[in-house]
């Protein structure tokens, strides 16, 4: 089949990778139609943390081809939704709603599990995917069922790991396609006011489109002052912190006001929690992987409902032939987030 | 009036401090009656703080004995708690519920403001304390009442602050007044098990008279083998940290099972937050300088009816001519906690 193959930093292209088989009785192959490029392999792409040689790829919405003789709840020509980890759904974390904690689950993007392909092996198959109800979707809808894969969940995490309430004044570090997607997950929630930190025009733009009512473009802290300033003095109710460096973290505590939560979904990189201030302003912080398989159901169902629209972070598109554009326009900032056109939907 | 004066570590004695009088038409001045030794007091006493000379203790109940002119809702001879922080109860963060972190706040113990003595002033008196209804209260109820004033709202705090719910399993670090009293507030919040962490047999008593339905007297790794063991292979529903080392703080993070919380409210001393850790498993951290002002009224309702009863936490009492055996006590750790008769009750 053909795949993006991660050759080394600055080396993802197009390449022949055998066809996966299903290994395990609990296994579903999926034939890829739409793929994404996420902000996290760009680390590899950069060479800030090591890949190996091959499949590459964690985001994907297809159909499923083949499964294994104990998948239960999934059939041939079933659409469905992958999030970037698999998960059996039935072990004490997953029951708890943290599927990236399972047992016996594991994550996409290597071990020959990459979803920038024509085909990716599920594991866990039951417990990982979620079908699509109904068929013919608008390309507007597939783009929107695609960012379900990860960063509207995570985007969403971010959020509701801040426990935003509605009313709330949310603050939202990172003008990325995650910090993007939880201004819009924000705005599901009910936020009163949604304070978006960010310096890009397009960016600001999206954001203001998916609810933001307030653009902070300063950084550090004197947009540890302009936060505080559009919210009593004291800072947000909620703040999620959508990048991952120790600036982005250290801002995003700073604008929280005392008794509210960081919600972080950024993989943290050089960040040092400032224990001292956290604990005389009584600010938390909650986050982490995101448990994109809990939230898949209540968000499907708004993409389908046409209540939310997160496919319009895609601005940038190709086709697997082409997989090292949809790096390159990421990596130069030139594209929020790339989309990778694999095969047609049925 | 006679009052504790701190003189240097490891030398605190009763001595003579003028009598305090009015100086904000906000103020009020309590006559104490009962007073106690805070384990954050034996930082100063051990030269690990540092402490000006003069008034301490910041934990007090007693008597309304003058009011400031601005004064409206305390009258001469109430029966007051006071927090071990004041606050206007007006201002962004105390409408928040974070009266720790009120604008125009302060904390007892220090600037003059010693609860260790036969009389207080205290700002702000209108938003800082709360009147006890009734009178002729006994002994056993006093001394609860005094808890309030710190251990028991800070206790509380740790376990709120890591979400406990009905039915939890609950971990509590440390078996300290604190981690004891959050022991007595997850039975309270309705954990369905409480895990005390504690090798010491009188503090495990306690813990289990308080409502613990396990004691884990390992520490370390093998604390976190341990209580994983007791709870699904994989942690506590809510973690309370109530002591502030490294070493607790990682245990707490430990034993925290993916998706929860570490409630915190010992004051960080050398703890390094082990972020990566903390994102790989989802496991928040939230807590801080405890709110007690806002825990008062409802945890004075549940002392007054007799279905929590935290004052057991004090097992060493002297008066304030003997302080110095007070602190001595807890220093060598023969007290949990050290009770200060000031004066008789009214």
């Amino acid at each position: 089949m053909r795949a993006a193959i991660f050759n080394g930093p600055r080396d993802v292209g197009a390449g022949e990778l055998p066809d996966p088989v299903v290994a395990e009785p609990t296994d579903a192959i999926i034939r890829v139609t739409l793929a994404c490029v996420c902000g996290s392999d760009l680390w590899y792409y950069r060479g800030e943390a090591p890949h190996e040689r091959g499949a590459i790829g964690h985001e994907f919405i297809g159909l499923v081809e083949q499964v294994g003789a104990d998948v239960r709840t999934l059939g041939i020509g079933d659409f469905v939704v992958g999030p970037f980890a698999f998960s059996d759904g039935t072990c004490p974390n997953c029951r708890a709603g943290f599927q990236t904690a399972c047992t016996h689950g594991g994550f996409f993007g290597g071990n020959g599990l990459g979803g920038q392909a024509e085909h990716i092996r599920v594991p866990l198959a039951d417990g990982t995917l979620v079908k699509v109800p109904g068929s013919g979707h608008s390309d507007e809808t597939l783009r929107s069922l695609l960012a379900l894969s990860d960063v509207m969940g995570t985007g969403h995490h971010a959020v509701a790991s801040a426990n935003t309430k509605p009313g709330n004044a949310v603050a939202i570090v990172g003008d990325g396609a995650v910090g993007l997607c939880a201004v819009l997950a924000a705005q599901r929630l009910g936020a009163g006011r949604i304070i978006a930190l960010s310096r890009n025009p397009a960016r600001q733009r999206l954001a203001r489109e998916f609810g933001a009512t307030d653009v902070v473009a300063e950084r550090g802290n004197t947009a540890i002052e302009a936060v505080r300033a559009l919210t009593d003095g004291v800072g947000a109710d909620a703040v999620a912190e959508c990048v991952g460096t120790g600036d982005s973290f250290a801002t995003a505590v700073g604008i929280a006001r005392p008794g509210s939560m960081v919600g972080y979904v950024g993989v943290p990189h050089g960040v040092e929690v400032p224990i001292d201030d956290l604990f005389h302003r009584n600010v938390g912080i909650n986050g982490g992987s995101a448990p994109v398989r809990q939230y898949l159901p209540e968000l499907l169902g708004d993409v389908l409902a046409e209540r939310i629209d997160p496919g319009r972070v895609f601005d940038f598109e190709t086709d697997l032939e082409h997989i090292a554009e949809a790096y390159a326009a990421m990596d130069e900032r030139r594209a929020i987030k790339s989309l990778v056109r694999v095969a047609p939907a049925a």
